[in-house]
């Protein structure tokens, strides 16, 4: 059993994982955490990943656990382990492939981004200079995502795609890690407009502590991060929001230069970054990996949030989006 | 709730399956088929293979069901529908992988033969004329098997390989479709040494209506296959015999030279065909269909066998193999 009363839960990381990083979650009570288990792979490269995954749940089952359900997270928070939901930040391993959604869903993974940075096969990234919308194809795959129960999620999509998919889905979307675009004006921040029907919705926003994201980047406080989670109940309610730290802990900088790239250029691109500062950003002093999440919440209790509404945006919140979105075991 | 009482097992079908084949098991009262969805397909080829099982389940929900189970055959028993459980007739599907054991497992497979009629990654198959046995590969993948409670399937494979398949495997294994070769000399039918350590292993053996599987081939009587089920309840003990039909029911004879030739060669293999009958054999007279289940049952009453024999023989005993192999959901 945790010090911590209330399950925490973060909706996005991708570290590079070790019993260093599970040991670590366990120690800043973080009962669930969304892994990413995919940028740019196909489906056959993402199953590689699973089977990593599945050799890290037989090496450290008193640290981590699969998890397909609320019932997952609430088993970790009361044993002290860590349940990991497995989701992609891009379609690619769906290909072309309809039938690859419900396969996908089989095998554990929970949320789905309909792009990442480019135009897919189903919706606009938010660094195209156009966005048509949600595809034919798109549409399609979002009502099979709904009926198996995969969870969309438009982290990294643009504007009209991302309130078209909110629009289809006929079940809550997420938008698992990314900020107010009124508080830092980044490609990859999102509109109040996107904010207001994504809470309308019955959707969820993770804060994502990625620096790209925050004002003033790196140096962005502690303070400063909770004030702006506090504007953000304002406008989406305090039932609406949760974590999405983004944490990409111990990654060479050749990861986040892969996350941009892939396999789509021939030249480089920066994304967030520049040519004078490539790799990734430095963590803020006040998130440097799980164990931080205790002062954030302390942080978050100094901007004036009940303890109810503490322990709501800490996991609580979450939590429910994970009982409405994967009923029973998440196995069809 | 179905007019037979006790469930029907059929351990072994690869029909060309249609609404009329699903309705047939339901009219036989067969609760539970082992169905194959790989011949020769990779990984890749083999997930298409469940994605049109997924489309079947979805189409058909009153008359088959995902067989993961023993639970789920007494309830497809119960409501009178019809329990479909996954199996791999070679080891192509985990291609030189480890790891894809347990995704298989994940994605619902439930037993995969160690080998074909060629020599395979893991073992030999019963075609070729040497049997080194049980490959490095092979007593690496039977114990992944082992772990993940995949079941080991030898119907296909060699005399030396098949004994040490029992003898390595933590788990009883099973050959789902075959006859005893004294009854009637195959190449795919065993020995009796293979039958008694099959059977003292715990293991289980389904009895082929396959007509190359059979004394007299298509004009072979039910009462000649029931005598000969009766002589082997005496050599296995009547615990360890049930159903493997084999049944390929509305399959085109490219179907069989796909079996057999795959993309191995650049000959024409005719395994237990002939140059002059290179198709699917007529079935015998008494089993075109699974409507014919309940005449097998009669014969197998007339031969002497009890009702509670009979009762295990036509499903209780693949039944119990079932509940030891996969307990609870069968997922991990």
């Amino acid at each position: 059993m945790r010090s911590n009363s209330f399950p925490i839960v973060d909706a996005l990381q991708y570290s590079n994982w070790s019993e260093t990083v599970f040991c670590q979650m366990n120690e800043g009570g973080v009962a669930a955490v969304h892994v990413t288990i995919c940028y740019h792979e196909d489906f056959r490269e993402m199953v590689e990943n699973i089977i990593a995954w599945n050799r890290l749940f037989e090496a450290y089952p008193d640290l981590i656990i699969p998890g397909r359900s609320g019932d997952d997270v609430r088993r970790a928070h009361a044993e002290g382990s860590t349940a990991i939901f497995f989701g992609f930040q891009n379609c690619s391993p769906i290909e072309d492939d309809i039938g690859l959604v419900e396969v996908c869903r089989q095998l554990g993974a929970c949320f789905m981004q309909l792009s990442y940075n480019n135009q897919s096969l189903l919706a606009t990234g938010c660094y195209e200079s156009e966005d048509p919308g949600i595809t034919r194809m798109g549409r399609q795959v979002i009502r099979e995502m709904n009926r198996v129960g995969l969870v969309v999620d438009m982290s990294h999509s643009a504007e009209r795609s991302t309130l078209e998919a909110i629009e289809i889905s006929e079940r809550p979307i997420a938008i698992t890690h990314a900020n107010p675009h009124a508080w830092h004006p980044a490609l990859r921040n999102k509109s109040d407009t996107v904010l207001k029907a994504l809470a309308e919705s019955g959707g969820m926003l993770g804060f994502s502590i990625y620096p790209h994201h925050l004002k003033d980047g790196s140096a962005c406080t502690l303070d400063e991060f909770c004030a702006m989670v506090a504007r953000t109940a304002e406008v989406m309610g305090v039932g609406q929001i949760g974590f999405g730290s983004d944490l990409c802990q111990n990654q060479p900088d050749s990861v986040v230069a892969w996350m941009r790239n892939g396999t789509w250029t021939r030249d480089t691109d920066y994304g967030e970054g520049t040519i004078s500062a490539p790799g990734f950003p430095d963590q803020p002093s006040w998130f440097c990996d799980n164990r931080d999440f205790p002062r954030i919440i302390d942080g978050l209790r100094r901007v004036g949030f009940t303890g109810d509404d503490v322990a709501r945006i800490a996991g609580g919140n979450w939590l429910d989006f994970f009982d409405r979105s994967f009923p029973g075991s998440g196995a069809p």
